[in-house]
This record gives C-alpha cells, structure tokens and sequence, in this order.
C-alpha cells in the first residue's frame, strides 16, 4: 500500500507569492481601471543584456548544425562556464578556486532546496527569521523540522531571530546547529554581513563542526568594497561552507535558468562513526543521479555574462535597478519611515507605521494606491510589522508608485 | 556535529557511463589511430529540426526587448507548452487530460529521480532488471533500498526479473510492493509491452493500492499501432499511475532540457491513518519549492515540437535513427546474433556470444573493432551476458560500425 510522505502535509498549504497573487486578482476584478504596479515580487524586469542574446543567438546555430550540435553536456557543466567563474567571480577577487569545484545548475532554488539531501534525517538546521522560505520547506519535507507551531516556527529548527535593534543581524545559536542557511545580501531584508561578522559564523561553524550553506545570490548588488561577495573571502570557510550563486539576479536570467553551487574539497561533514566524508562526491552523485545539467544555451549565455561587453552591460543593469533602490530610500527617509536594506541588496525592508499588521499595510496600501509590496510576516514571524519592497522594477514604474505612496502617507 | 545521510555511501561510487568512457579513453590512449564509434551510451546526434531551432531564436529576440522579456515562469510551465501536449499527446490519441495536470521539468531524470520524495520512507519498491540506475540509485539515496548485495541487487528492493526465455518481460511482484518504476519503450532492453500486458499492471496497482511511475520517454519510437505509448490508454490507469516524458529522445533536446510529468487528480496514496491523499498538490509543493521551471528557450522550443513543421521534421529524425536501428537488427540476425528491440525503440538489446560476459565482450569488441556498447551488466545482474546497442548514431558511423564488427564475428 503506497503510503505519503506526511511531512509534506504539514506545510503550509498556500505558498506566500501565490496569496499575494490572489489578494491582487481580487484588487484587479474590483478596480478595472487601477494601474497595479508591483514592488513585491523578486523578479527582473530589464530585458536580457546584448551580449547575452548574441549568445544565445549562435548556441542556437550550434544546434542546427550537425557538426556543432550539443547533447548531454559534461555532469558539472561545460569547462568553458566553470572556468570564467572562476576566473572572474573567484581568482579575480583572490580566491583560490578550482573549476571542479563549481558545479552549474538551473539556478540557486533549485540547489538550496536539495543539498539538504547529502546530511542525515536528525541534522539541526538554523534559519534566520525572517528567511526566504525554500530553506525550511525543503527540510520540513525531508523531516528534519519537527511540528509547526502556532506562531509559525517549526519545534525543531533554530532560529537566528533579527529585529530592529540588532538591525536584522542573525544571532549566534545558543543550542547546537549542524546546518546554518546564510544568504547575504539578505533576502528579505536587504541586510548584509561585514567581513568581522561573516569570520565569526565561519569560526563558529569550525569549533561547532556545523556546516555553512551560504547564498549569495544577490552578491552582484554589493557596492561597498568592504562587504564580502563570497564566504570564501573569509579564512577558514572551504572547510565548512558550500555556496550557491545564481545568474538571475545578476543578469536577469529568472527566465533562463543558470546558477553554481561551490563545493569545496575540504567541505566534510561526518559519519555515525567519526569518519570525515567529503560532501563533494556526494553532490556529484546526488547531481549526476537526479539532474542533467542546465541548458546548454542557458550555459553559453551565462558565460557570455563573464565577457568584457558582458560584464559592462551587466553592470549597467544592476546600476539600473540600485538607481531605484537609492530612489525609495530617499523617499522612505523623506516619509519618516524605518528601513533596512537597499544600498548592497535590491530589497528595502520597511517598518510599517503605526504598528501595522504586515497585511494590514500590504492592503491598505493596495487600497489605496495600487501599489504591491510583500507583507514581511511571510518570511517568519520575526517580519511581522514589516513588507519587503523591491528595485527590480522599471524606472518609471517605481517613480509612478512612489509619487503615489507619498500622497497617500501624507493624507494619511 | 554534522553528519552526512548514509544511504549515499552504499552506492556504488562509479556510475556505468563514467567506467565506459574510463575505458574507451585508455584504449584511445593506446590506439591513438583508431577511429571509435560508440553504440554505446543513449544520447542523440543529428541536429535540433529547423522549426525548434527558429523558436529558439524568436525566444532569444523575445527577452532581448522591454515588453516581450519573460521572468519567472507559471510554477508548472507555460500554458502555451501544457496546451500543446494535451492536445497533440492525449486528446489527438482519444486520451482525457487537462492541462493541469501536466508539470514541465527540464526532462525526465529529475523527475524520475524525485518523484520518490512524495512517498513514505518505508515504500517498497519494484524496479525491472535490467533497469534504468536512476530509479534504483533515488531511493537508495532515499534509504527504502536496505543493503547492496554481492550479486549486485539491493536487499529490499523487488526485482521483476526479466530473462530471455520470458521475452524480457516484466513479472508481477510476489510480494507487496508499493512503488512499480516502469519504462516502456524499455531503456535498456528495447522491450514493449502490450496493452493486454500494460492492462495487468494497472490492475495489480488497483487491487493492491500501489503507485505505477510509468517513464515514457521513448513512446515516440513506437512504430506498431497497437503499442500503447501512454499508459492513460489503459482504463483505470488514472487512478494508479503518474507518466514521465521527455523532448530528450523525441526531439533531440537531450542538450536543452525539457519534458513533462503527469500527475492526474485521481492519483492518491495513503496516509498512515487511513486517508487518502491527492499526489498533484504535493507534487506542486515539490516541485515550487525546489525547482524553478524549465528555461523559457527551451518550453518555446518544446511547443514548436507540436506545429505541423515541428512534428513532420521530428518524425523525420526519429525515422532516421529507427532506420539505423533496422540495420543493427538485420546486420545481427545475419550474424546469427539472439536480441531484442529496435523495432518499437532505439535500444537493442544483444545476447553475447558463446556465453561471454557483458564486460568481456565489451573488451573483446572495442579491442577489435574500436566499437563501444554498452554491457548489459550496468543495467542489473540480468543484464549479465548481454550488451545495449543504440541506434542513436549517424548513418555513415552505424554502418561503419556494423561492418567492422561482421567482420570481427566472421573471424571469430
């Protein structure tokens, strides 16, 4: 008799964006008229880069030839991609990296909900509160998160709860931890970790034997030369960190589907026995078992994204949207409002006034202005009282909704 | 502490392919002059059809401007795509389906792979043998396989062992089971089943509440009219069976990466208490929450498949390989060779002469004729004494090959 596995029927069933797409369709059905325009949802809006499409363009042509067609591509991903990122995310900065040590995938979802996978069915895992959602649904479905609770943790998992006195810092764990989920720039709240901070989760992580999945998705949105774009910046880390990158924030490939996870040699975690297991073969196994590689078109345009043209027309685009991040944290600074984020992340992270309820600003707002944003409390209980706004947006769509947030803030 | 999920270090540290192409490269190193054809490995050679290769393009141009770029994608794929299949795949063949019910991957091994998370940690699994590894290899990662043994099989794994004598053909389990991985067309053997046999399937799912995972991704080979090339032919099958297909084999996207999996709203499994509990929604979960859609490229790609021009070019190259798969077929039974398939699939499945063994053949052929198979071992202990051919190749390559090797067999 083919029993479920009850794990999933603890999960929440509606997921956050699919709550907020619904609220909205009711919005729209009721104000026809309204020009909806969204600062919530984490998606690009600029058109792929020329270099980019040019790519695509002649990976197509390969295909059409016979001498030139591609089919299954290597387990790991072409050489060509791993070594132009190491070359220019890793050697460039001074990280030592090894082009085995990349593994390519369809993007960082993908990889930060299966490499729960490698690690046993009693590991502890630590989140921060707020979080982005996939690292503690992929561990309630693999069991590890015990029962859900009213307030919406889980008995199990630890949180690293931030708030606004610590600005959204997560906390070290006071009880023991085996797997820490990290993703700076932060996502929701658009925090990011000084060198100093990251060097002590690294530190922790060594004396403790926990290991660090640490996202850096969002990394390309860093301006300050200070802030570290990878784990690997910090001494000590390829012993207890895997990191997982993705092309789509950095050149807009949500559509396209291309990210790597690093797996370092010297990443282990143990046996019941006390042996030291390399987690690399295993993700190789895991990988080459389950998942048969990213597009090879996906492949080619993201090492397209390494060319100088590339990375010039990429730049551009993230200059594009941070022009909007520094214009809704001048216009939240004018209206009084608390924030985070928003100078080294696309995400702002709004303290609502009033002491609003998270959907009680995120519908008033709608109400009022038509303008979307992301109710905090979606992300964990620690974001109640806060909604997540984005720079992904056009220019002028952000203009249009704030000039429309101001008015009514001002009424208000 | 961390500590690694276990079940990973009973694996068998080579996967088949990799051991292949290990000995092919020291033959190439010993024999630098000669000209290796393989017949071995599954993947395909002529180039992606004009139609798929324009929609490539038209895609390409798509997300290169402001008000045709694509994100983020539907969580089951684009309409478009799902529209496309039900009408051409099912309806056009008398078959129901809504398009709900179709979930875009980036082709049938994820899915093959993952599908297994949806159930119970103590499901028991049937798998044929010889076997496509993936299936066995996710739900030894999974725990539910017990130990490997020294003949190859894993403890608590049912095995419906075909042999020579019964036609390959699958036996219904013994014992209760509560997952059955089926794949036909039969990758490796190149085996069918027909409807009447398909039909026992089904009704053994229903009368002992198992889960048939039905992998259909060679369907498009088949040739003879009364080969169902769904298992939704079969009434009943609706409640009892959810379906893998994949544009890998059918298109040649085995570098693009797309497919589908259906999972219709009658499939249930059952909750330790007794409930009955739909697959579709946990399947949605699962997959939102750890995948994010097949490339937009390659769904476009995938729908121009289903055009009129799509699909006369795509049979076009199917009948091409099955062309070759008609030669291989002739040249071994000239050779006085026993095999299976190659008529309703690209696989033939040969039985070594004079008893030798799958490996030892393997060698004795590549050291004489600079031919690669693959031997039928990899597949499972059945697979002993057997090799898989493929008729994957090109036409100049096949022929080449099958002349080298009746010269070789004349000698011998």
């Amino acid at each position: 008799m083919a029993q479920i596995n009850e794990h999933f029927l603890q999960l929440p069933g509606a997921y956050l964006f699919s709550t907020i797409a619904a609220k909205v369709r009711d919005y729209r059905s009721r104000h026809p008229e309204a020009e909806v325009i969204s600062l919530g949802i984490g998606d690009v809006t600029q058109p792929l880069v020329p270099a980019v499409v040019e790519a695509l363009h002649a990976a197509a042509d390969e295909m059409a030839g016979s001498a030139t067609f591609r089919g299954y591509g290597p387990e790991q991903g072409y050489a060509f991609l791993r070594e132009a990122i190491v070359q220019h995310d890793f050697e460039a900065r001074g990280i030592p990296m090894s082009a085995d040590e990349i593994c390519i995938n369809d993007g960082a979802k993908s990889d930060t909900g299966n490499f729960q996978e490698l690690f046993g069915a009693d590991a502890r895992i630590a989140v921060t509160d707020p979080v982005y959602p996939v690292y503690v649904d992929s561990n309630a479905m693999g069991g590890r998160t015990g029962e859900l609770l009213a307030d919406g943790h889980w008995s199990k998992v630890v949180y690293l709860t931030g708030d606004a006195a610590g600005g959204f810092q997560p906390r070290l764990p006071e009880e023991p931890v085996d797997l820490i989920y990290l993703c700076y720039p932060n996502n929701p709240t658009g925090t990011v970790l000084t060198r100093a901070a990251l060097q002590t989760w690294v530190d922790y992580a060594r004396s403790h034997d926990a290991v660090i999945l640490y996202d850096a998705a969002y990394e390309a949105y860093i301006q300050d030369a200070g802030i570290p774009r990878s784990i690997y910046e910090i001494p000590g880390a390829r012993e207890v960190a895997a990191e997982f990158h993705s092309f789509s924030k950095t050149a807009g490939f949500t559509g396209l589907r291309c990210g790597y996870t690093v797996v370092p040699k010297e990443l282990t975690a143990q046996t019941r026995d006390g042996r030291r297991v390399a987690l690399h073969p295993l993700w190789v196994r895991r990988q080459s078992t389950k998942f048969n590689g990213a597009s090879y078109l996906s492949q080619r345009a993201a090492a397209a994204v390494y060319t100088p043209e590339g990375r010039r027309q990429v730049e551009g685009n993230i200059a594009y949207y941070m022009r909007n991040a520094q214009k809704i944290s001048d216009t939240l600074r004018q209206m009084g409002l608390e924030f985070f984020g928003g100078r080294n992340a696309p995400y702002l992270w709004v303290r609502t006034p009033q002491g609003m309820g998270s959907w009680q600003f995120f519908e008033a707002m709608l109400e009022a202005t038509a303008v979307v944003c992301t109710p905090g409390v979606g992300f964990g209980p620690a974001g109640e009282g806060y909604v997540r706004l984005t720079a992904f947006g056009t220019h002028e769509q952000t203009d249009e909704a704030l000039r429309r947030m101001v008015g009514w803030m001002t009424k208000k």
